[in-house]
């Protein structure tokens, strides 16, 4: 029986467990990344291994996210990054330089390889037929560390694209097409891997459009052929060594199909508030645009904005409509200005920003109350913009550049004119003069830690005997924008865990961090779905911080999850969810025996204040149990060292 | 005996007082402009004016200012702003365009004319050889409505440029050597006219920068002659018709002269934290530089940006710099990606800006804690980078080039490869696709108001008796900083007074704003020099609207007190400065009779508490003390409509 191409990575990756689908295995790890909203924690993570250089083949540390810089937060968490960069092995992309998963694609990202990165569109890089997927910083840290990456044993889908796109039609319809027929709950534990004759017509940007936004199945990761167009792509960035010819076995077994006439395929729109909420962008007359964005990890590479420049070339936006344009990196806007692109945008109206994820993550550029935003981004959910009013649908270059000129939503179809075919060119502009190399003298250099950077809480060996308050009780779908806000106030204090733990579960109970410590701490109870979501870190941390022992809930998001048990919280499953009624807020609760009972998997909860007793399932693997029991990954590890 | 150019213009500008130096005159304003930042309050009471269309020749309102839009608010103002222009017949510069000053100089600015702005750098205009006058927004409003402008009648000093300067020595080594010769206190009171043989070597762009930077001496304002540089410029901007030429007569009598030997001078730089802190370049050695930031209304001019990409070009900023670049407008931006400078630019590690003020106001890019950061702007004052720690140096734009690529402070005539002369281009690319005409049918135009658009207070006519408590009781030198705290995350408030009214004065005491309101107003006491610090109105309508009556101060700042006067708030000062000492704070304090004592100039003020009467001082024109009976300059307007 022959193996997908996600099975051949896999497999020759394999390093804990064995192919059995759904079971957990350990895989090694090539290449990292971090952005650096997330990569501070990542890396204090890492100092705590005592690891003198990373173990990877390469890893890379990137600027984008917090840019904007409107206090000393942000560079003095780029300086941090950029000193322990470079002592410890880690290549340092500068601020300036792009978005992660551009600038990875255009110089890092190498067929048949294995990447983590500290981002949930980590991906993208599935566009260069690479297994990459979003983990948590502190399995970037461990990874980094040459330790192992554990993910269930994925469910491959075979994405088949039959035909060829039209004119017009991109491929940010094609992933639009793929979450209308999937939905955003519909990937969860599987790959996706594109095959089909429409394959060889799309470019390495375009396959990376779609592995990225794939992220918002819930998939592991997406993951594309490596071939001619692969090559092409790699010889044009100065780099055919890197190129390896990847593909599934003829007779590979998938275990879920999904079928793609790009003939048949139309531009789309993911309406407001969900990337699953796709509807025919010919099928929505009339909707007045207030703004346009054009940029992002999903569409900001060379031949997305040199189609935007062909559309407005001449021509000038609509009197209502704001647009904006994030060139995805150095290389894309070097060449863009090289070659008159950027005077067509800037002349037509386009506000230029820089090379980071800006918008996209709310990072400026909100909108006025109650807009239309159209974005070429791949999140829409509500508030996400930094506008809780506003309404964000998600659309190609192609449309959000036709929309710019006509200010109401059109279909791109509809512009008349000629628009020259964009290739990738037969060479990039090279120039990394903006990457950082590790230091050859590592003992020489000292790492600046500015006052924003404070120590991360450690979790500390489990007690036998845990008592403490219920805190808070909170409903079901609790996502970890609840736990732990994400905004353009907050984003600066990535790496200062004391400041962001008084905004933790506050827009569930503001009271909840001061009553948290007033009490040492105590226990969360919750109802189903727990910490859906980003893969946020810091929603686990910042509990650590107030002292939480453990989660009661009726479910967990997988993520989430593995969150809490990395940093030594307990994340306990009522095994009848009528229990969850009888727990109220303030309620004295009480584990006894808690090692033991951790390690049966069937933990009893004490209610003290009203004398009753709760079963509870603990259903994870041994290598989980016993991190909760040394107190989370990183003791574990130390443990496991002496 | 023969006139100076300001007298000229004065002169024919003159419709209230004569030309008695020192007195109070009205002239006649031919063009407004507004930024953001103060533009929504301008308008806001322009509309309270109930004048259907604007009077002036011509009234631009720019975006310029708060342009991350972190949140709604700032897209909610620049929608109000440009939906309010657009109905009452002004000119609207969509976000993009680029600064105010820059763009105004490009597109409007007229020599011979009179300009006011609510904006402190309004002066830049005086390059055009125009009067051009930083003013609250208020005064704009009313200067919209076709009211005149109150000045004192200024003195003029001459500013004598002789020689030539040499390669690598530019404008800003200009202003930056008035400022150490004058200081920032010298030019209260004055216009400063620049004539001598140098002056015709300087182009429009040069000399817009000194005439910006003129602000940092207090000036009322500065000014140039218009020759032939001001008509090549003109001719370059296709707009030959606006050209006059115009000078001082030969026998002009100058009340003060300042002479610049151009041939000696060396590149200079402004040390933390004063604009007149100037030192020589080359006096300065090893002081490594974290960043460096080039634009702002000061240096962001196409010749300026050409410089910086001639010595650019090529070459790698040092690994420890963060160089960010905001050109000044869209004309700039345009041109530089079609020449391949931006790509320069870029290519070298430059990150690139919107064209805005950014930085310069503490708009984003706040460097590191300690970080020395050089800046082509024009103030330095400690914490405006948003990082009180930071270090900011105030250079030109070859010093700041050629210091981005060695990493420390360099003397810029150490750059030993040939600049190739940057001459201002015979053409300026011209496309004013993002300025907004005034609509022809102004009934049909709906004003849109977002929520953060709040009613601003009015002030009340005077009553007879006042009374209240010392709320407050503060130093000497308060700016208006501390009375409204600007910053990146409150100036997407300027348009929001209650919001803003609770961050009033909270810098001397947090509980100010909540004691105001619970005692429904009442008194501020303060030492010598109240108020001094930015023209910003906000710092008189916070207190408005906490209930503010009267303050009692040794002295004020000259635009503080206007702004009170302005919004019927009562400036009083102590006769015996040992009076300040005896009031406490939390004393109930009254007036009777206060219209008559109002009009006689001397308030005595009776301490209840204490059993003590002070006398104090109303030093102020006829005009101001009718304009404090009626409640503040609007209700003073409309009455003398009636």
């Amino acid at each position: 029986m022959g193996l997908t191409l996600t099975e051949k990575i896999i497999k020759s990756h394999l390093v804990k467990g064995d192919m059995t689908k759904g079971s957990e295995i350990g895989i090694r790890i090539d290449n990292t990344l971090t952005q650096d909203s997330t990569g501070t924690m990542a890396y204090l993570q890492f100092e705590a291994l005592s690891i003198d250089q990373v173990k990877t083949k390469r890893s890379v540390a990137y600027i984008d996210h917090n840019i904007l810089q409107t206090g000393p937060e942000n560079a003095d968490d780029h300086l941090y990054i950029q000193t322990v960069a470079k002592k410890h092995g880690i290549y340092f992309s500068k601020p300036g330089n792009g978005i992660c998963h551009q600038v990875n694609l255009e110089r890092f990202d190498v067929p048949g390889e294995t990447l983590i990165g500290s981002d949930s569109h980590t991906p993208t890089a599935g566009g260069m037929g690479m297994l990459a997927i979003g983990a948590g910083g502190l399995d970037v840290a461990v990874a980094m560390g040459g330790g192992e990456y554990y993910i269930i044993n994925p469910k491959v889908v075979k994405v088949n694209l039959k035909g060829k796109l039209n004119t017009m039609v991109s491929a940010k319809d094609i992933i639009l097409e793929v979450l209308r027929q999937v939905t955003v709950k519909g990937g969860v534990g599987k790959v996706f891997e594109y095959i089909g004759e429409g394959v060889k017509y799309l470019s390495i940007p375009e396959r990376a459009t779609i592995c990225n936004m794939g992220a918002e199945l819930g998939a592991t990761t997406s993951i594309f052929p490596s071939d001619e167009k692969t090559k092409e792509f790699l010889e044009a960035q100065g780099r055919v060594e890197d190129f390896k010819e990847l593909s599934a076995d003829k007779d590979a077994v998938y275990d879920e199909e999904v079928v793609i006439n790009l003939d048949e395929l139309q531009p789309l729109v993911a309406c407001p508030h969900s990337p699953d909420k796709v509807e025919k962008v010919s099928g929505i007359k009339n909707l007045k645009v207030n703004q346009i964005a054009i940029g992002s990890c999903t569409n900001s590479s060379f031949v997305d904005l040199m189609k935007v420049s062909e559309i407005l070339k001449g021509k000038t936006i609509a009197e209502n409509v704001s647009l904006v344009i994030a060139p995805g990196s150095k290389q894309v806007l070097t060449m863009l200005s090289k070659n008159g692109a950027l005077a067509n945008l800037v002349s037509a109206g386009a506000r230029i920003l820089e090379c980071a994820c800006g918008p996209c993550i709310g990072m400026g550029q909100s909108p006025s109350t109650d807009a239309v935003s159209l974005r070429t981004f791949n999140r829409n959910f509500e508030g996400r913009s930094g506008t809780v009013s506003a309404k964000v649908y998600l659309v190609s270059p192609e449309t959000a550049a036709v929309s710019a000129l006509t200010g109401v939503l059109t279909d791109p179809r509809e512009f008349k004119e000629t628009v020259e075919k964009i290739e990738i060119p037969e060479k990039f502009l090279i120039n990394d003069n903006l990457i950082v190399s590790p230091s050859k003298t590592p003992e020489d250099i000292e790492i600046v830690r500015g006052p924003n950077i404070k120590p991360f809480p450690k979790a500390k060996p489990l007690s036998d005997d845990i008592t403490g308050k219920a805190l808070i009780k909170v409903e079901d779908n609790i996502t970890t924008d609840h736990i732990m806000p994400s905004n353009a106030k907050l984003l600066p204090f990535r790496s200062n865990i004391p400041h962001l733990a008084d905004f933790c579960l506050t827009p569930c109970d503001k009271d909840f961090p001061k009553n948290a410590k007033e009490n040492n701490g105590g226990f969360i109870v919750a109802g189903s779905n727990y910490g859906q979501g980003s893969s946020r870190e810091h929603a686990a941390l910042a509990p650590l911080y107030l002292g939480i022992k453990a989660v009661f809930a009726k479910s967990f998001a997988r993520i989430h999850k593995a969150n809490l048990i990395n940093n030594g919280i307990i994340p306990l499953v009522f095994e009848s969810e009528n229990d969850y009624d009888k727990i109220s807020k303030g309620d004295e609760l009480e584990i006894n025996d808690t090692i033991n009972q951790v390690q049966t998997g069937t933990v009893y909860v004490e209610n003290i204040s009203k004398g009753e007793k709760y079963k509870m399932i603990l259903d994870i693997p041994e290598r989980q149990k016993d991190m909760l029991i040394c107190g989370g990954k990183l003791n574990q590890i130390k443990k496991s060292e002496k």
